[in-house]
C-alpha cells in the first residue's frame, strides 16, 4: 500500500514553502558530490557543507550530486546558494510526489522517478529531481546509488561528448540513464507473466493467482511512474527556455522516444495480465465443468442401480420375483440395461 | 445514497436567483469571524451582524468567514454588502453543487468540497465556497470546522507569508488546506484496502463483499470531488483576472500539483478495487473447483462401491456367490480394486 | 424498445423538409397560448389559429406556447408567419431527435428533451423545441403539459425579472425549468437503487435481478436526453448570435452547471448499478460456495458409514465379522472414527 | 467473417492506381444511366458506353449512376472522361474500403457505406462512392438497387427543390438516402433485442446465446460503417471547396445530425447487448444457485436417514435395538427429528 | 514474451548515440543492393562495401537496400557517407524500437515494423527503416526478405510511374508494399477466428481456449505495429520538408487510408476477440447448469426411493408392515407415487 498511496498526512496545516522531509529515511548522511568540468579537464570533490561548493571556472560545467534528502538544512542551504523558490525545495524533499516539470526562469526543475528491483526482486521507486541552471546541474536522490556511475565515468574520462556540450545535454545524460533503467525492469515483468502463463494453462493453483495479483500491483507502481515520465520529457523537449539550446533537442526527442515505448510497454503488459485474468477464470469454469461430468456421470450410474439393489434387499415376507428361479439373473440384466441406457444417454449428449 | 445524489427537487418552478438552502441544517448558528490584517498587525473579531463588518483600515486585508449557511438573511446581507450576484449566493447556499470557479469581473467565486473521516469513519464532504475580491476574502462553510485554523494562527502570529501578501495568497493558503485533507482521506482508505487485501487472500467472508462495496461507493464519493477540483484549481491557475496576481500563481501551480496527485491516487484505489473484486471472484471458483474435486472423489469412490455392497444385500433365494466359501473375501477385493482404479483414474488427471 | 430506438424508417425517400409528424400523437388538439408582456403588463391569450397572433405592440416580448406537434398544417403556418426554414420546422415534429441548437441567423433553434416519470412511474422523455427571434420565443410540447406553469405564474405575477429582461431571459427561464426537472427523477432512481442494494446484500431474488436490468435500461433513456442536454446549453452559453445578450450570459452559465451536475448524476449511477452486479455475481458465486461446501459435508460425511452399513448388510454367508460378540460395537466405532476425521479434515481446511 | 475483415491480399505487389476491382462481383453487367436536369426540364438516358454520355447544355445538372463496379475498363473510360485521379478510381472499385471524403480540387470524392437488411434479414452493407463535381455528381454502386428511385422520381417530376439547386444539392439529396435507410435496419435490430431480451428473462437456451452473438457481429458491422459515415458527413459540412455552396450548408447539417443520431442509436444497442450478456450470466448463475439449493436440500435430508435405515440393515449377530420392542418406532422418531431439524436448519439459513 | 518487451537492458550506462545492434542477429552477412535509375534507364548493382557506392549521375536518383543490421560498422561507414546523426543509427541497428518519423533537415528518417506469418504460422514483424534524402532512399531490413520485389521490377522494367517520380514517391512505393502486407496477415486472422468461432459454438475444448488465448497476443503483437503505423504515415502526409513533395502527397494519404483500415481492422478483430471469450465463458456456464440438473434430477428422484427401499430393508423384529399381504405392492405405489410427484415438480420449474 505504501508504495501506492504518497504519506502526506503529516504536514497539513503548514504554511506553503515548509520544507519537511516525507518519506523513509533511506540514508544515513547526506552526502554531496561536486563534479566542475570543461572541455578539457574535470574535477571531482566530496564536500561537507553546501559553502564549499566553490564558484565554478570561467566556461566550466558544475554537477552537484546530492544524496540523502532527510536534512533539510542542507536543502535549504542549497536553495538559498542557488537561489531556489521555498516551494521547489518543498517539492524536492517530498518523495511522494508525482514527476513534473516546471520552468522557474532562471532554472528549470525537474522531478523523476526512477525503478528498480529490490532486494526480494519486487519493483521499487525512489526519486530523482534535478535543478538545471545556466552552468550547473543540481541532482538529489533519496540514498547513495549507482545509476549515474556511467555519465561520471564518461566525465572523468573524456569519452563521449558529454565535456564538449552545455549543462542540459548533462540533464539529458543523467535522465537517459533513468529511463534506461525502466527496461530491465520491464524484461523481469515480461519474463514472471511468461513463468505465470505456463502456470495458467498447465497447472494453476492459489499461488498463481496471488501472483498474478503481485504483478498487477508493480504495474501499478509502474503506472504510476512511467506515465507522467513521458510527460516531463515532452515538457522537456518542447520547452522554450533559453536553458534548452537547439543542438540538445534531438536527445530529449530521443528519451522522448524510450519513454513512449516504456508507456507502450506498460499498457501491453496491463493488457496481458488481463487477458490471463479472463483466461484463469475460463479455464477454472472449464475445469469445474469437466468435474461436474465425471461426478455426474458417476451419480447417474450408480443411483438407479444401487436403488434397484436397495429394492431387492426389503425384507417383505411377499416378495414373488426373490423366489423366481430367473430372478437374480433377471436383476442383473436389468442393472446392465440402465447402465447402456445411461451411457448412451451421456455418449448423445456428448457429455462422455 | 443521499451522498451521491444532490436533492434538489424541491427547487423546481422558482425563479432564478432565489436563495434557498439545499441540504441539510448542519449549524445552530450562523457565525461570522472577521480577520482583518495588513503587514504589521491582524485584528480577529466576532460580529453579531453582517452590518458590523467594519469598513477596512487603508491597506488591510479582510477575511470574513461564515459558518452556516441556512439563514439566508445573513447571506443576502452579504450580498448586498459586496455586491454579489444572486444567482452566485444561490450557489453558495446550495450545498449540493458541483465544485466550479466564476470569474465574475470584480470578484472570483470558488465551491469547492473539503473531505474528512466523520464520526463513523466513514468519508463525507461538505461545501466550502470563497468570494475573492480586491481586499477580501469571503470563506462560507456548512458548520463550525477547523479546517482553517493552521491559516488563522499564521496571520495571528505573523508567521509565513500570508500578511505580506495580497488577498488571493490568502485564498490560495485557504484552499490548500481543502486540497491537504484530502491525503489523510485518501491514506484510512488505502489502508482499508490493505486490510481487505489480506482478507481476500486469506479467508474472505460475506463482510469482505460488503467491505469492498463499501469502499467502491467511498471511492465514487471522493471521485465526485475530487475530480472537479482539479478543473476549480487549474481555472484559477491559468485566471487572467487582475484580482489574480503573478506572484502567487506558482502557489496555485503547487497547489495543482497536489490536486492531480490527488486525482491520480484516487484513480490508483479505483484501480486496486477493481482488481480486487477479480480476484475474489477468481479465488471463489478457485475454492468452488477445489471442494467439487473433494465431492467427486468420495462420491466417485463410495458410490460403486455402496453399489457392490446393495448387490449382495439383495435377498434373491437362488444367488450362488453368496454360498461360495470365497465369496466375501471376492468381494473386498473387488471393492480394493475399484477404488484403487478410482484413485488411479484421479491423479491421472491430476484431480488430486 | 420504442423508447431507446426512434422510428423514422416511414420517411425514407421523402425530399428534404417534408413536414411530417414523426412519433405517438400525444395530444388531441394543438393549443396555442400566447404571452405578450413588457416591464409594465402582460396579457395572456389561447389564440385558435397562427393568423391570430397580433403583431405585438413595440418593446413587448412574445411567447407563444404551441401545444401538440401533429397538425403539421399548424407548424407550418407559424414556419411562414415567421419565415423558419422547412428543416427546422421537419425538426420540430420529428419528435424522436437528439437535442441540439442551430444559429440560423434570424432565430436560434433549440431541441431538448423533458424527462418525467409517468403513470407507472418510469422514466420517460418528452420533446421541447423553441425558437428564440429578437422579440419571441416560441416553444413546441409534444402535448399539454405543466412544467412551464411557475414562468408563465411569474411573468403574469410580474415577480422576478423575467418581464424586464430580453427574449433571451425568457428562453432561459423555460429551459431552467426543463433541466431542473431532471433532479427528481434522478432522485427517484436513486432511491430505487437504494432499495435494490439492500436486496442485494440481504436477500436477492429473480426481481432483484429485474429490477437492475430496468434501472439500467432507464438509465440509457436519462443518458440519451442528458448527454446532449450539455452539448445544446454550452452552445447557447457560447453562442455570439446577436440574439444572446451579455446580461442574460451569467444565466445561462447557471444552466450549463446544472446540466453538468445532471451528466455527473448519471455518470455516478451508472457506476453505481455496475458496482451492483459485480456485487451481485459474487455475492452468488459466494452463495453457492456456501452450498456446496454444506453439500460436500453432508456426502463426505454419510457416504463413507453408508457403505460401512451396507457392507455388513451382505448376505454372504460366510462373514466371520457378524458372528463376533463386539463386531457391532466395532462397527459403530468405525463409523464414529471415520466422521471425526473428516470433520478434522473439514475444519483444517476451513471448510466448516 | 468475409463481412468484417476485407480481403484485400490479391493485390500486394501492384503499383499505385492499378484500377482492379476488389471484392464480389454483385452485378451482370455494368448499366449507366444519365440524368441532365436544369430547372425547367429533366431526361433521363441509358447508356451503353462512357462516350456517349452527352456534353451537358448550358446550365444543367448531370447526374450519372454507375451501378455495378466489376467492369475496371469503364471505371477508367469515366476517369479519363472527367479527369479523376487513378487512385479515386482504385478507391471507387475497391468495394472493402472504409468512407472517406478526399477533396480532390475539381472534384470531390465520396464514398460510403448503404446498410439493409439482405434476403436473410441479416445486416449487409455495399459500398457507394460518389464524385462530384462542379455540374455534375456521379454515384458508383455495387449493383442495381433501389435506394435513389426516390431522387430520380423527384427530380423528373419536379417536386421538391432539387432541380433549382445546385450539384452539392444532388449530392446531399442521395447522401441523404443512404442516411435514412440505416434507420430501418437499426429499428429491425432494435426489435430484436426487445425479442431476445424477452427470451432472456423467461426461458433463456442455446439459441438465446448465439442470437446475442449474432447481433453483436451485427453491431460490429454497423459501426464499421456508422462511426466513418458521421466523419464523411462532418468533413463535407465543414469544406471550404468552392464546390460546395452556402445555401445547401443547413441541409448537410441535417445529414450530421441523422448521421450523429445513427452512432448513438448504435452505441445504445451495443450498450444493451452488452447489458444483456452481463443479466444472462446472472441469471444463470441465479438458476445454477437455484438447482444446487434444490440437490443440497434432498441429498442432505436423505443423505442420514437412509444411513440409519442401512445402518439397522446390517446383518449383525448381536443387534441389541433390532429385538427392541419400540425398536421400529424409535428409528422412525430419530429418522423424523433428523429430518426436521435439517429443513429448520435450512430455513434458518433461507435456503427453503 | 520476446515478442512483446523489447530486450534493451545491456545497453544501460552508455553514452548517447552508441551504435549496439539490439536484437537477434538474423542475417548472415550484410548485403547492399544499390539501384540508380532516371527516367529513361535504370541500374542495379550488388556493392561489397560503402565506399562501392558510386556518386549517382546528374538526375538520376538511388535506393540503396541494406540487408542484415548486426555489423554496425557498415551502418557506421553508411552514416558517415550520408552524414546521419549518430543517434538516428542507433534507431536503425536498435531493432525492437516502435515506430517513428524523425524530419532531421536534410533527410527524413522512418522506422517501420513489416508483419508477416513466419513458418509456424505464426504472426512475427521485422523492422524496417528509411532514410528519404533529396535524391536517395536507403532502406534497411533485418534480413534478405522479398517485401520489396515487386517494387524493384518496376523500376527495373520501368512499369507504373517510379521512374518519373522523385525519391519520396520511392519512399512511398515502398512504405506501400509494408502496409499491403498487414492484409494476408489480418485475413489469416480473421480465418482462424472464425474457425475458432465454430469450434466455441459446437463443442469448445481446452484447445479452443489455448487458441483463443494465443489469437489475443497475436492481435496485442499487430497492435503494436499497427498503431504507430498510422502515426508515421500521417507524420509523413502532414510533414511540411522539402523533401516531401506536392505531387506524392496523394499518395501517402492512400497509405494513410489503408493504415486507418488496418487499425480499424485490428480493433473489429480485437472487439471479436473479447466478445468471443464472453460467449465461451457464458456457454460454460450453460453446460454447467445443464448438467448440474441432469444430476439434481437423478439425486432428487432416486434418493427418496433407495431410502424407502433401505427402510424396508431394515432388520427390526417388530416391523408389522413387512408381514401385510399388500405391503410389497404399498411401498412399491409409494415409490411410484414419489417419483411422479417429484417429475411433476421438476416440470413445473422447467428444469425438464
Amino acid at each position: 500500500m505504501s508504495r501506492l498511496i504518497s504519506k502526506r498526512a503529516g504536514k497539513i496545516g503548514m504554511p506553503a514553502g515548509s520544507i519537511v522531509h516525507i518519506g523513509e529515511r533511506k540514508a544515513e548522511n547526506v552526502s554531496i558530490t561536486v563534479i566542475a568540468y570543461n572541455e578539457t579537464s574535470a574535477d571531482e570533490r566530496v564536500v561537507a557543507s553546501v559553502d564549499e561548493i566553490a564558484q565554478p571556472r570561467e566556461g566550466a560545467i558544475t554537477w552537484i550530486d546530492v544524496e540523502g534528502l532527510h536534512d533539510t538544512a542542507v536543502i535549504e542551504a542549497i536553495g538559498r546558494r542557488f537561489n531556489i523558490h521555498p516551494l521547489i525545495l518543498e517539492d524536492i524533499v517530498n518523495t511522494t510526489g508525482r514527476p513534473k516539470t516546471d520552468d522557474c526562469g532562471d532554472y528549470i526543475f525537474v522531478r523523476t522517478r526512477y525503478v528498480f528491483l529490490d532486494e526480494q526482486n519486487a519493483v521499487s521507486s525512489e526519486q530523482v529531481s534535478f535543478i538545471l541552471g545556466e552552468r550547473f546541474v543540481i541532482s538529489f536522490q533519496e540514498r547513495q546509488m549507482d545509476i549515474f556511475d556511467p555519465v561520471q565515468e564518461r566525465i572523468k574520462s573524456g569519452k563521449g561528448r558529454t565535456r564538449r556540450m552545455s549543462a542540459d545535454y548533462l540533464l539529458y545524460a543523467l535522465l537517459d540513464e533513468i529511463v534506461d533503467n525502466y527496461f530491465p525492469v520491464l524484461e523481469r515483468i515480461g519474463e514472471n507473466i511468461e513463468i505465470l502463463e505456463e502456470e495458467l494453462t498447465g497447472n494453476p493453483s492459489k499461488r498463481t493467482l496471488s501472483s498474478l495479483h503481485t504483478l498487477r500491483r508493480e504495474m501499478l507502481i509502474l503506472k504510476k511512474s512511467a506515465w507522467p515520465l513521458r510527460e516531463v520529457v515532452a515538457a522537456l523537449e518542447r520547452c522554450e527556455s533559453k536553458l534548452m539550446h537547439d543542438e540538445t533537442n534531438i536527445f530529449f526527442r530521443d528519451v522522448y522516444d524510450h519513454a513512449i515505448q516504456i508507456m507502450d510497454a506498460t499498457e501491453t503488459l496491463r493488457d496481458m495480465l488481463s487477458g490471463m485474468l479472463d483466461i484463469y477464470l475460463s479455464s477454472m469454469s472449464n475445469r469445474i465443468n469437466e468435474i461436474m461430468r465425471v461426478l455426474t456421470l458417476i451419480a447417474t450410474i450408480f443411483m438407479p442401480i444401487t436403488f434397484i439393489a436397495g429394492f431387492y434387499g426389503m425384507n417383505f415376507k411377499y416378495m414373488p420375483e426373490l423366489d423366481w428361479k430367473w430372478g437374480y439373473a433377471a436383476v442383473i440384466g436389468v442393472m446392465a440395461a440402465v447402465t447402456g441406457w445411461m451411457l448412451l444417454l451421456f455418449r448423445r449428449r456428448k457429455w462422455l
